[in-house]
């Protein structure tokens, strides 16, 4: 079973998740088996992890040679920049700054790495376009000015992906003259990434087959109930090498 | 000849425009043969008003049976009126207050006028559909506060198309929460029309088959070179019954 | 309620629908209320002539000012002659012969009728359009060499929308050189049409609104369970001035 | 300089595309700078193999998780392989039989070979999909029948690219019932590859950040103008172990 953040938050909260056996509405639609193969630790990545972080590329409408910046590097952003590098994206900027997700972020075909600590991120990634910028945008992380860097760095013509849910202040703002005063063709779009049976399956079968492997992210494992709370505190805590624990029971 | 605000405008100034003859780039991709029976005034209105307008319905993308909401009844508003109407809209909904556009703004197929003087079109258009929002909106007008309404108006999972020149200040806000803090799938569309040839073609033939009239638009028509002086005054000055001036050479 | 020529078939027929009640799947996902002011003779050709027409629209993806081909106005090719003319087409060829719905078909905005009695159709089509072809044909009838014709008549880069059920012979035939020997970008697509409550509403809206008339397809009317077999036996004689028969219970 | 065999045909034939100098229309638009780093045999494949075989996917509009055939697996066959697979197909079948072809089909991603000498191609797809079919068919070979095939193997849902040149016969067949009765939502779609400046820049930079390799495809290399009968006739001979051959000048 993964951890997932939601079930802290007691908005999400379903009596019972972490029980043996609890309640799924619509089951033929929204339960998928598991296919022959499929380690369960990975599978757990399936119905959060990857379905988010790819939803963000659809949403970005990734085509083929298309330079693709994908900011934030956690869990969602990684499963991003796979789905990215398996969707038609050249040039392929990950912008973040741990470690851990650094190199499983290159593994994933990261082709440049952006450090906010090195820099405004919108220069590095100017300097690197020549000045031309990106044709796509996948927010999975930042703040509540990530979408002016957004903007600024994606091309005419170009589309923004957020997945990143967005917490705090009043607005989210666009800057107006990079967003071409309204005329400049820079498509925003945003959602919560749709599930169901036959979604899982899909993203199950390109696991089975290989194009994504999610398990490079289960950096700390655990076997048996006992250890839920230390999973927990894990995910609380954020030690370097953390990308996602897992708990099998 | 069309008297477009923009040949006022320096930057968009182009020597020779209001003389006998002018160079015409690529002449074979932009220059559009007026067909048979298209009255020479009201195809002025084809190269900017009517492909503007349609262009933020496209940008919108109505479809069958859609709420509508269309922002702004200046000409362009009117078109995406006029073509939300032969779009597929239903419910269509025209923000403005000028008496001769909301005339025309019914003739083109609006069912419901929102007066921003009579409150505010959030609360009309909420109290319209019974809470629910409309499906798409079309921002053909407004000021630097019509994108908060226009995504506050809007239904989760559907698009905004902006086609209004947004002239001043730093950002354009988006509402957090009425966004979905991000997760909501309002996408936020905005771009100058295409134009060419070949769909300067298209939308002529909507006029030769009737399926558009831009012709009420044209509250004022003069005949002769030295009407300009004047045609441009109005333009200026903007009486109540102007929507667009003619001067027909 | 309606008489579709599908309850006459054994494979689609379901004990109980010409009953006082009678059981539906998934009610909330399939039952849709009928919205005030909506006669029910009207509403009756909801949920089958209208969902059929104007997925064929869909399929062929009409676009604004676009000449289309509708090739068969029976009651679907009716509705898709009206979504059409609602969905941007400029020039509107209806083929058919019969006096009756070639009324109706001039009354939802065809702007031509093609009479296949009076010569070979795509003869007409190519006449009419100087050579050209149309950008869309939406296949509401016909028999098995229908395909062949509409491949023809359609431009490079055109699209096929077909509605009607084919149901004899082994195969339907595409022609090779007119459709560019596989290179012309002449997609064929045809389906069932998509129904549920959401659909339902959004086209019983258009009906609300006043875009769409379906009641001019209603030729026929009765007054009580009586009258089921008088209108039957309509359906399978098909006078000259029948479109559609309805019984009102 | 890549021997295309359009060039051996009179239709296509332009004097002097074998000189050293020679005429292209519109430079701006069709001329695309080769970027540093990419090797100049691999790059006479982008202007034929490469945006055909990619467009064949294109046109098949393959999604994340996709199961997807690739009939036949000459040059324009393998670069769909290899297209399909960074573009987000699961499971990968490519259908054809020669020993070179399937090893670099496999390089490129195919997860399955389907021999046709080994039996009928839709049996041993619908045995390896348990019966399901598979999402999308791209269509880079085969003969007159190939379609039959395509439309049988297909899911309803599914989509056909077809962008191999259909040279004899007078029809093309769907199969009736396999196509749902016209009802099954199989959508084919057929085209040549659109090309251009950015097109060709965007695929270059696919090869330039490591992809796809076409270079795998370069069987025969040689090094002077004088070796151009040789590389014609090695196209007329096709030995063995040929996909491409090119002449470096």
């Amino acid at each position: 079973m993964q951890l997932c953040p939601f079930t802290l938050c007691n908005k999400h909260f379903k009596d019972g998740v972490f029980s043996e056996v609890f309640h799924v509405n619509e089951a033929d639609a929204n339960l998928a088996l598991l296919p022959e193969g499929l380690d369960i630790a990975t599978a757990t990545m399936l119905s959060d992890m990857v379905l988010t972080g790819f939803h963000g590329v659809e949403l970005a409408d990734v085509q083929f040679g298309d330079d693709v910046c994908v900011i934030g590097i956690g869990p969602v952003g990684l499963m991003a920049v796979a789905a990215a590098s398996i969707r038609g994206a050249s040039n392929l900027y990950a912008v973040g700054s741990r470690k851990k997700c650094i190199e499983v972020a290159k593994a994933y075909g990261a082709t440049d790495i952006i450090n906010y600590r090195e820099g405004d991120i919108v220069e590095q990634i100017m300097e690197k376009t020549k000045g031309k910028g990106v044709d796509r945008v996948v927010i999975a992380g930042g703040n509540e000015d990530t979408m002016i860097q957004a903007i600024t760095m994606l091309k005419p013509g170009g589309r923004i992906g957020n997945v990143n849910h967005l917490g705090s202040g009043d607005y989210i703002k666009i800057p107006r003259l990079e967003w071409g005063c309204g005329m400049g063709h820079k498509t925003i779009s945003g959602g919560l990434m749709p599930g169901g049976r036959r979604r899982m399956e899909k993203l199950a079968s390109l696991v089975i087959t290989g194009r994504v492997d999610p398990s490079l992210m289960l950096t700390y494992k655990f076997n048996g109930f006992d250890y839920i709370e230390e999973a927990l505190m894990l995910m609380k805590n954020k030690p370097a090498d953390l990308i996602k624990p897992v708990v099998i029971l």
